[in-house]
This record gives structure tokens, sequence and C-alpha cells, in this order.
């Protein structure tokens, strides 16, 4: 799929510099660059890479134009314009359209024509998929469950019973959408009863969740996942977790049963909530964060510790973390008689 | 499934405050209600929910029997009793017995007719179940592994060879049981030389592991999960790791290998344990700890940091942290300056 | 499969002491021995498992043969040898060579008559196997991949498109090979547009890949895995990564995107590592850690937190984590003031 750079310029509001008749047919990284190739440029590390670069031509703002040495298309929003001209340079294959001899279809399900179910796909009873979705190899669909238009589940998702998603959701190889929560009774002996997971899983539209999650349905009422979401790899969504619109969640973070999440939130990697919370919209949490108490107001909020340091340096530092109330006080005791004495 | 409060009352040794002839049908929050929804109340932080309910029915405590609007079912272990009453009104779907026609199942397998095996299930040679065992679709279990009755793998998981698991065990989608541990011997140049792991992984009766978990067998003698344990989603556990009876885990925590960890554990998410620890009884470990040794007695621990804060007071704090022993050397300083002076 | 000691001796260049013509039959721990039965001994708090054990022999170094009351073999390296030899007591099964009825193969795979494709296994089109693969039950293996001889996928494995890995690799149950990575392009309201995901995903000779993980494809450029390295279960590697030769990398470890790290890297558990940031060459780091920042020289890195200690204690020293500025400032200020009174 090749596309000139005049009609890329038209197409996405960008002013050119350069020849609007040279075609580029691929995106490539200004290091990689490349005859037909486009890149992009936002990250003023790159600098260098920008100048050196031997890609046809770059996506970038206004006030770096002048040291692009190819040609290049300006926009107000250079990644976002980058992603959209990737997507058409870059299209899915399209749909092999209809039910593979192998896939296990319940004979009360919705599947439109214009469907691809592939090889060994299992679908039980009573599933509903919208228009042109797809589902790839080896997943399994429970039963109820009911998907919008365009949907596409990679090799091996796993869907449970009754969960719900919108239109446009894609969702990465070997996901589980509907798993029981964490529910159990704890008898006077400290054995545990299963409390039953009565509750959904409801995801909205354009949803993007990542390989190996695991997504919980409600204990009672739903959890749910707003449109616009996007999820890293490897994140627990626990029972009743509420995330709101547009939020975007890095790799294996944890939110225990009940999270509220806002909307526009971004968190980073390998962070964990504790349960029960309330955060609100346009938070952004560093990785590696534990939160475990409400977040009130926008803002960036960070923790639990400081990065890495030499072993040596850091075992000693470190030890002394468990002597700071000891310190605290030491130093309170301390200012009382420096006062005193200076009485 | 209905069945009225008071055959509820008599069968689960509640107290009825209502009339007994009045049916519930399934279980409820408190917040969302409705005719025929049977609810609870354990929580102070729902009061409001509680006395504002449309539930039918709400099992409590006979301390909140007073503020209670509707019918209540009074118990001395509220969520218990709920936990039951609930798996009556939401029983499983009942089992399709037999072998699904796209499953393949080895010649040599001992498979009640009580069972059912799912579409695209693979049952490798010698695999035993004992009555009513569930194995979901696309599942596949490994060689020589065996299960007690009642057992239940979900959609998608993955049994590795000679697995054992008692009865009454449930198993959420996408969990590997079995897998080899992390084994390996290093040479002079670096290189890695693979250890097989030849032990095996026994699980006890009543143990329901959530999903995408990874437990490993043994390097050599066994990885063992006791009786009545609880594993959340994303769990890791090493091989050579024992988990004693009715230990409970949170999701996304991860056990190195032989770690030992003691009955009736109640341990947090992303949390993580070092290799060759030992956790006693009855220990309490808080979400996101970072367990480097042993735990002796039981009680509740905790760690590494503190929640997270606004990031600009955070970044403060943490950069002094990496000052904790110079500090700690200057306060014992100034405090031996002062004594001097006081002199 | 039985061997003497004098064989193994001889094939492994150990000394034995004992009588050669004993066999031995397979692996044991220390504790367990038995008839036939070979353990190793390098771990000193083991002593007296090595004294009492019933073992038939044992691998161990010249400096411990005297308190072995059984035969020995020794060895400069007994962990590595022992490897070796417990490799040949405890061969994998020999593959069913040839595609399974049920297993879904595009009729333009390369797939020699010496490997087996297992019951369901999805491979598409354009896929390519050396000599001698493995793929196990249910794994799925898109458009393009192309694995060396002697690879080994074992069920429910997924691997993505376009993924290529080298000869020997082992790949354990339910790990995602060549997902997409996390890359979104954000727009004045907040909402994302996907960015698509043009690299690859490449993995050396000799890699083993733990149960659950998930390895993303390049954004664009490819994502590294060296040869000879080892990644334990539920890793996440995100896109752009580069993992040096011999890496080793625990359990829930997670890297953001373009994380550089170098060769015979040795990585605890539960790790985090922030996006963008180099590690070099013969780095060591904790289980645990937050890696925020580069690493320059080969040594041994920890971070983020004490471990953890009873929960009375820990709250009371986590409290003041956030009074650390506040009291480096006010010991700062002490300081002066008794410096000013001492003059």
């Amino acid at each position: 799929m090749a596309v000139s750079l005049g009609v890329l310029a038209e197409r996405y509001g960008c002013k050119l510099h350069g020849p609007p008749d040279v075609q580029v047919d691929r995106v490539v990284s200004l290091q990689s660059g490349g005859d037909g190739g486009l890149s992009f440029f936002t990250n003023p590390a790159l600098g260098a890479a920008l100048k050196d670069t031997t890609a046809t031509a770059v996506i970038l703002a206004a006030a770096d134009v002048e040291v692009c040495p190819v040609a290049a298309l300006v926009a107000e929003n250079p990644y976002l314009v980058f992603a959209r001209v990737a997507a058409e340079l870059h299209p899915q294959p399209p749909l092999q359209q209809g039910v593979h001899a192998s896939a296990v279809v319940a004979d009360d399900c919705t599947i439109p024509e214009s469907c691809q179910m592939s090889a060994g796909a299992v679908i039980e009873t009573g599933v509903v998929f919208g228009e042109r979705c797809y589902v790839g190899p080896n997943c399994v669909v429970g039963r109820h469950s009911v998907f919008g238009a365009d949907t596409r589940l990679l090799a091996g998702v796993l869907v449970c019973h009754e969960v719900r998603m919108g239109d446009r959701g894609l969702v990465h190889s070997g996901t589980v959408l509907g798993s029981d929560g964490f529910g159990n009774a704890r008898d006077h002996s400290g054995a545990w009863t299963k409390v039953p997971q009565t509750g959904a899983l409801v995801i909205g539209d354009d949803v993007e969740i990542g390989a190996n999650c695991t997504i919980d349905r409600g204990a009672m009422g739903d959890t749910e996942i707003g449109s616009g979401v996007r999820l890293d790899n490897l994140v627990h969504v626990g029972h009743n977790v509420s995330i709101g619109q547009h939020t975007a969640v890095a790799g294996q973070t944890g939110f225990s049963g009940s999270v509220y999440i806002g909307a526009r939130c971004m968190i980073g990697g390998h962070a964990a909530f504790a349960g029960h919370i309330t955060v609100a919209d346009d938070v952004v949490i560093t990785g590696g964060s534990a939160v475990a108490g409400s977040i009130r107001k926008p803002g960036m909020y960070g923790g639990p510790g400081p990065p890495v340091e030499e072993i040596g340096k850091w075992r000693k530092n470190v030890v002394r973390v468990r002597q700071l109330d000891d310190m605290a006080r030491r130093l309170r005791q301390l200012e009382r008689t420096v006062e005193r004495m200076n009485k």
C-alpha cells in the first residue's frame, strides 16, 4: 500500500515541505530510515537521528521542520497523525469470512456472515457477534456473551459467560475476560467457602486489552471497563472495579476489588491498587506505585520507593528505614534540648 | 431457583425477622436491591445502603437487625451464610456428560461417564478423572495427571504431566499447572544449562486457583498446595513451594522457589517472596509487601513502602531515603555533641 | 535409564570416590535419597542432609568429599554436572512424529517429518519449522513465524505473526510471543489512537521462556531476546526491548518499552524497569527492585524497600518516610545551631 505525500498532507491536514508526488509505503524509525519509509519526530533526544535520517519523509511539528533533511509533513500532533497513517499503510489482513471447519459453534449463536471464526475456536450457546468480528484460533467464548461490530479476539483469548463488549474492541492473546472474582467467606476454623460471583463484565467501545490479562466479573453488579480504555499486558482487574473512559494502564498493574478509577488517568506499570479506593479523573500514577488510599484530585502521584542503587549503599540506607521512627523521636528530643540550651 | 425465607432460616440456622413464606430467587447488593433479591450486611461503611435497601431480605448480625428496613436473616457469620445461600440460588449449569466429538482423549485414560470433556479439550495418556469432573473447552491435560471427583478445569486451563489434584478443585481459565521450575546451572562463561525438573505438583482438596496463574512442579520432590487453599489471578508459585491449608493469596503475588507458607495465612496482592524462606501459620501480610526473610510468629506484617503521594512531595522524600544512612550518622553525632555540651 | 558411576565419571570428567559399577537411575534430593538415586551438594546449609543422605551417590566439590557418607562424583561445578546427568537420566519423551489429525496446518508451511504437531495445534500460513520441533496441544503459531531445529512449544503457547526463534528453544505453556506493544497516541480530548506495531520479535538460540509470559513485538524495528536467555514465568517484555545473551530473569518481572539489558545479567523476581533505560552487562538486580534509571557499571544493585516487619512497627516507620524531607531539613538546622553554640 503506497500513498503520495500530497495525498497524506491533504487527508490528515498537514502542511507539506517537499515534493507532493513522492510516495511512502511503510513506517520506519528515524534510525532505520530507507526509501519509501515514513517516520515521525517528537522526542528531542532523537534530534541527531532526525538530522541523519534516510527516511523518505518525517511527520513533525512546525518548530522542527528546519532541521529535517528530507520531506516533512507538519502536524499539530505528529504522533497522532503518524498513528493514523501507519494504520493506513499497514492494514489488518482481510478477514477469511465464515466459520472454520474445526471451530465448534453452538446452534443458537448470532454470527453474521462477515465474521471470521478461526480454527479451533469454541463458541458456546447464545453468543452474539456484531458485523466483521474476528475470533482467533483456539479462542473460547462462553455462553451468552455479546460483542459489538469489528471486535477482534486474537488467538487463545478466553471469554467466560455473559461478558459484554462494545464495538471495535481488540483483545490480545491469552487474556481471560470475566473470570470469577476472589470472593471467599471464612469460618471459625479458617476454612473458606466460595462466594458465587453472580455479576458480569461490561466493556465499552474502542477498548484494547493486552495479552494474558485477567479481568474478573462482578461479585454482584458488574465490573466495568469504560470506552476507549487501554490495558497493557498481564494487567489484573478485580471484581466490581470500574475504569473510566480513556484511562490507560501499563503492564502488570493490578486493581483489587471495587476500585474506582476515573477517566483519562494514566497509570504506570507494576503498580498495585488496594481494594475499595477511588481515583479521580485525570490522575497520573508512576510505575511501581502502591496506591493504598483514594486520590481525590487530578495530578501526578508516585511511590513507593527510590530507584535502585549499588547494593552496599542500598543496604545501609534501607536498614535505616526500620529505624526511622526512632530517628524522628531522637531528632525531636535533640531540638528540645538545644532549644532549652539556647534560652 | 426460588426459596422461602423460612426454609433458608431453618436450613442455615438463622433467626428470621419477617414473614417466612416470602421467597428470594437471587442475590443482590444492598444498593441494587429489588424484588426477590437477597443481600447481606457486614461492612459498617454500608450502613446507609442498608437503611435504603429495596432487597427482599438481608442476612446480617443480631446487632444490625434494628436498622434493617426489610426482612432479616440473623446469623453469627452473615457472609458465610450468604456464600452458601448464593450457591444454592445460583447453581452451576448441569454438566453435559460425555466426551465432545472434537475433544482428543487418549485410549488409556480413566474418565467416568459422569464427566464432561468439552470441545477442543486434549487429554493425554494415562490421565485419571474422578466422578463429575468438568474439563472446559480447549483445556490440555498432560500425561498421567490425576484429578479427584467434582474437579472443574475452566476453559483453556493447561495442565502439564503428572499433576495431582484432589476433590472439588476449581481452576480458572488460562492457568498453567505443573510447569517447569526455574532451574539453571551456570558455567564459567555465564551460559546456562537447564536443570530438568523431575518433581511433581500435588494439590489438595477444595482448592480454588485463579486465572492465568503459573504453578511450577518441583525440581526434585514436589510443589505442594494444601487443601482449602485459595489463589487469586496471576499468582506465581515457584518449584518446591509449599502452601499450607486454607491459606489465601491475592492477585499477582509471587513465591520464589522452596518458600514454605504455613496454614491459614492471608497474603495481599502484588507481594513478593524471596526463595527458601518460611512463613508461620496464621500470618497476615499486606498487599505489595516484599518478604525477604522468614516470619516465625503469627501476626500481621507489612512493607515495603508508604502509599503514593503527590509527585513533588514524594520526590523530595524519596531522595532522602538515599541519604538515610548519612542522616542517621549525623543525628548520632549531634546527640554526642549536645551531650558533651550539657556536661 | 540407568548408568554406572564409572561411566558418569568418565563422561563428565569427575573424580569418582566409590565403586565404578554401581548404577544410578534417577536424580533425588539429599533428603529423600533412595537406592539408585543421584543427588548433588553445593549449599552449606544442607550439610546435615548430606551426612544423613541415603542417595546412592552425590555430585560435589572436592572440599566436601570427606563428609559424604556415600559414593561421590567430584566436580569443579557440581550443579552444572548434575544438570547434565539429570538430562541424561530423565530424557524427554520421544516425539510422536507427524501432524495430529485434529491439528490445522496451512498448506504452505514447512514442517519436516521429524516434527510433532500435536492435537488441536493451529499453524497459519507460511510458518517454517526446523527439524525435530515439538508443538504442543492447542498451540497457535501465527503467519510467517520461523523456528529453528529442536524447538519445543509446550501446550497452549500462542505465537503471533512473524516471530523468529532460533534452535533449541523451549517455551512453556500459555506464553504469548509477539503480541502488540503498548503504543497509543493521545488527542486533545484524552482519547487514544492505536499505533500499529509493525516490528517483529526475534529470539536467539538456546532460549527458555517460562509459562504465561508476554513478549511484545517491536513498534518499528524488533524486540530482541539474545541467545541463551532464561525467562521465568509471567515475565512481561515490552516492545523494542533488547535482552542480552545469557541474561536470566526471575518471575513476574516486567520491562517497559525500549529497555536495553546487557549480557549475563541476573534479575530477581517481581522487579520493574522503566522505559528507555540501559543496563550494563553483568549486572545483578535483587528481587522486587524498581529500576527507574540506567545502570552503567557491572555490580549488584537493589531497591526499593526494606523487608516486611510487624505491622505496628512498620506503620510507625513508614509514616516517617513522608516526613523525611522535613527531618533532613531539621537535622541540618540543628547542626548549624549546635555549631554556632560551640563557637
